[in-house]
C-alpha cells in the first residue's frame, strides 16, 4: 500500500448490490448502476458497463453470489446459473477463473451465502494486493524520465482497484520518475481515449492521446522507451490474447528493438493453454465500428470484421510482469515453473 | 475509358461555381457546397469538405481561376493568392503542383480568365485519365480472387474521378476478378468507413470494414494477398508520405512477406525532396481525435498527437503504380529515369 489509490472504484458491493461505475458513460459522466441478479451481472460484463479482464473477474465473484441466492438451495440451478456467467464473454480467462473460484467454495460449504461472499470478497481485495505487487515488480523496466506508450485501459477502471500496466505507469510516476505516457485511443470501443486518459488526467500524469496507427511513427523515432500493457489470457508459451492492435505494436516494436512488456496478475495465465492458436478470440458487434454513441460513421448495414483481441506471440515479447515478479524467456519454461510454484 | 464510371463527382466546375461534394458529411448524407471565391477553395481544402492529393489538385486549379478574377489584373495580388492556396494543407503535393501549372498559364497568357480556366479543366481531365491509366497498370497486381486490403480513401471521392488506389481495386472488380476488399476505417478521420466503404457499397463489391489494428492479423494469418493504397506525396528515393497508419501496415506487410503497392499519379512525386526526411508532416486538430460529430470521445483539453500522415520507406515498398507503369526498386534510378521521361 506504499501507493496513493485513486479515488473511485470500478465496482464495489454495498447494502447487497455490486455497485459497477458504468464505464460506458465515461469521459462524458461518472455514472453507477447496481447489479442484484446474476442476469444484471450478465448483461454488464457483456455489454462491457465492467470490462478489463481483473474488474470482469472480481464482478463475476458476486455474480456466483447472486446465483446461489436465487437458486435457492438447488445445487444443479445453481451450476447452471454460474455455467451462464462463463459465457458472458470468452476470452478473458480471469471470468471463468473467478466463477470457479467461488463455485467450489460454495460447493464445499454446502451452498453457505455467507462464504461465498466472503469468497467473492477475497477475489476483489487480493485482486488490489496483487496489482501493488505488480507495480513494485514493474517499475524497475521504465527508467526515470522515460516515454511508455500503452494500449487499451488496465488501470483501476480495468481492475478491483490501482491497476496491472497503467499500475505500473502509475507507480513509476509516483516515484518520482518524472516519465510521459503516451495512451493509444483503441478502437473500436476507444477506452484508451474514454478511460486511460481520464484515469491519466485525474492522476496529474503527463500525457497525450495518439491515434493507434500514430504509434508506428513515434516507435521509429525513438520517442517511445517501452510499452506496457495488459493481458486478457496468457498461454503456457506466453503467447497471450489483449485488446486488438496489441499484436500489431508488438511486430513494430520488435522491428525497432523496443520493450514490450504485459502486466497480468497470474490468474490470467491459462497453464491448461499450450500456445496461443487455442485462445478463442471474441468478435463483438459489426455497429461498435459503424456507429459512435448512435453516431453512424458507415453505411448502414455495412459488413463489418470486429475481433475483440488478437494473439501476440511469445517471440514479440520482453517480459510478463507479474504480483510473482517479472518472467523472461524461455517462457514455457519458466511458466512452468511458476505453475508449479503456484501449486495450480 | 473501359471502366464504368461512378455516377457521383467530388468536384465539378457548373456556373461559375466549383461545386465540391462535402465529404464530411458521408456517409449518411450526400450534400454539395460551392465556392466562388479562393477563400471558399481555401477553407473547403482546410476542413477536407474536398479531401485526397488528386481532388485537392483538382479544387486548387479552380481556385486558381477565382483567384485571377479577384485580383482584376493586379498580378502581385494575384500571386499572393496563389500562395495563399498552397498553404492550405501541407503535405500533400498535387496541391502546389496544381497551383503552380495553373499560376504559369495565367501568367504566360497575360492573365486571361478564359486560358486558366481551361488549364483548370485540363487538370480535372487528365486526372481522370490518369486514373484509368494507373488502373490498368495496377490490374497486374490483384490475382483473381484476391483478398485485397486498403487504406484511408483512395476512389472517385479523392481524386476528379475513377481513383487511384480504390481505382486498381475497382477495375480488378469491374474485369471480373472476383475479389474481397478489407477497407481500414482509417481513424482519426475515419476515410475509409465514411468514404472507402461508401463508394464500395456504391459499387457494389463484396468488402468489410475493420478497425485500423485489426489488420495485422488478417495480414499474419495470410487472409490478405496484397495492400494497395495512396500517396500524397513521393520522394525521389521512393519513400512515400500517406495517410497515418500506412507505415505500420508497410512494416507487417514486410514482416509477413505480403506485397504492399502505392497507387499514385506521376504528379505526386516530388522529384526535388530526396527522400521521406525532407517531407513536412501535417499535424491536425487536436479535436479530430477527442471529438466525433461534437460528440466527446475524451477527456476535455487532454493533449494529443494527431499526425495526419506518416513516412514509409521504399524498402516497404514492393511497388509504385503509376499512369506510366510499375516502378519497382531500384526506386532512385527508377523514378530519376522516369523524371527524365517526363521532362520534369
Amino acid at each position: 500500500m506504499m501507493f496513493t489509490r485513486e479515488s473511485f472504484r470500478a465496482l464495489e458491493f454495498r447494502n447487497g448490490a455490486l455497485v459497477l461505475l458504468d464505464q460506458r458513460l465515461l469521459p462524458s459522466r461518472l455514472g453507477y448502476i447496481e447489479c442484484r441478479s446474476v442476469r444484471d451481472v450478465f448483461l454488464a460484463i457483456q455489454d462491457m458497463a465492467v470490462r478489463g479482464a481483473p474488474a470482469i473477474g472480481g464482478a463475476a465473484g458476486y455474480g456466483v453470489y447472486f446465483a446461489l441466492l436465487e437458486s435457492a438451495g438447488d445445487a444443479a440451478a445453481f451450476n447452471r446459473s454460474c455455467d451462464y456467467l462463463i459465457t458472458s464473454r470468452p476470452t478473458a480467462v480471469n471470468l471463468k477463473w473467478a466463477v470457479e473460484r467461488v463455485r467450489k467454495t460454495a460447493l464445499n460449504s454446502a451452498l453457505d451465502p455467507q462464504a461465498v461472499l466472503e469468497e467473492a470478497h477475497s477475489i476483489v481485495r487480493e485482486d488490489l494486493e496483487m496489482n501493488y505487487r505488480i507495480a513494485e515488480a514493474g517499475c524497475e523496466v521504465i527508467r526515470p524520465g522515460a516515454a511508455v506508450l500503452t494500449h487499451c485501459n488496465t488501470g483501476a477502471l480495468a481492475t478491483c482497484g490501482w491497476g496491472t500496466a497503467l499500475g505500473v505507469i502509475k507507480a513509476a510516476w509516483q516515484k518520482g520518475g518524472n516519465i510521459f505516457v503516451y495512451a493509444d485511443e483503441t478502437r473500436p470501443r476507444l477506452q484508451g481515449a474514454r478511460l486511460t486518459a481520464w484515469e491519466l488526467k485525474e492522476a496529474g500524469i503527463p500525457s497525450k492521446l495518439i491515434p493507434d496507427s500514430a504509434a508506428a511513427t513515434l516507435i521509429r523515432d525513438g520517442k517511445i522507451d517501452c510499452v506496457i500493457l495488459g493481458a486478457d489470457r496468457i498461454a503456457a508459451n506466453g503467447d497471450f490474447a489483449n485488446k486488438i492492435g496489441t499484436f500489431a505494436l508488438s511486430v513494430i516494436c520488435r522491428h525497432y528493438g523496443v520493450p514490450f512488456y504485459t502486466a497480468a496478475p497470474t490468474s490470467t495465465i491459462d497453464f491448461d493453454t499450450p500456445d496461443g492458436s487455442g485462445i478463442m478470440i471474441e468478435e463483438r458487434d459489426a455497429d461498435e465500428v459503424r456507429m459512435i454513441d448512435g453516431i453512424r460513421i458507415a453505411p448502414e448495414g455495412f459488413d463489418v470484421y470486429n475481433p475483440s483481441f488478437d494473439v501476440t506471440p511469445h517471440q514479440n515479447l520482453t517480459g510478463i510482469i507479474t504480483e510473482c515478479g517479472i518472467i523472461r524467456e524461455p517462457y514455457d519454461v519458466n511458466l512452468a515453473r511458476l505453475r508449479t510454484q503456484l501449486g495450480r
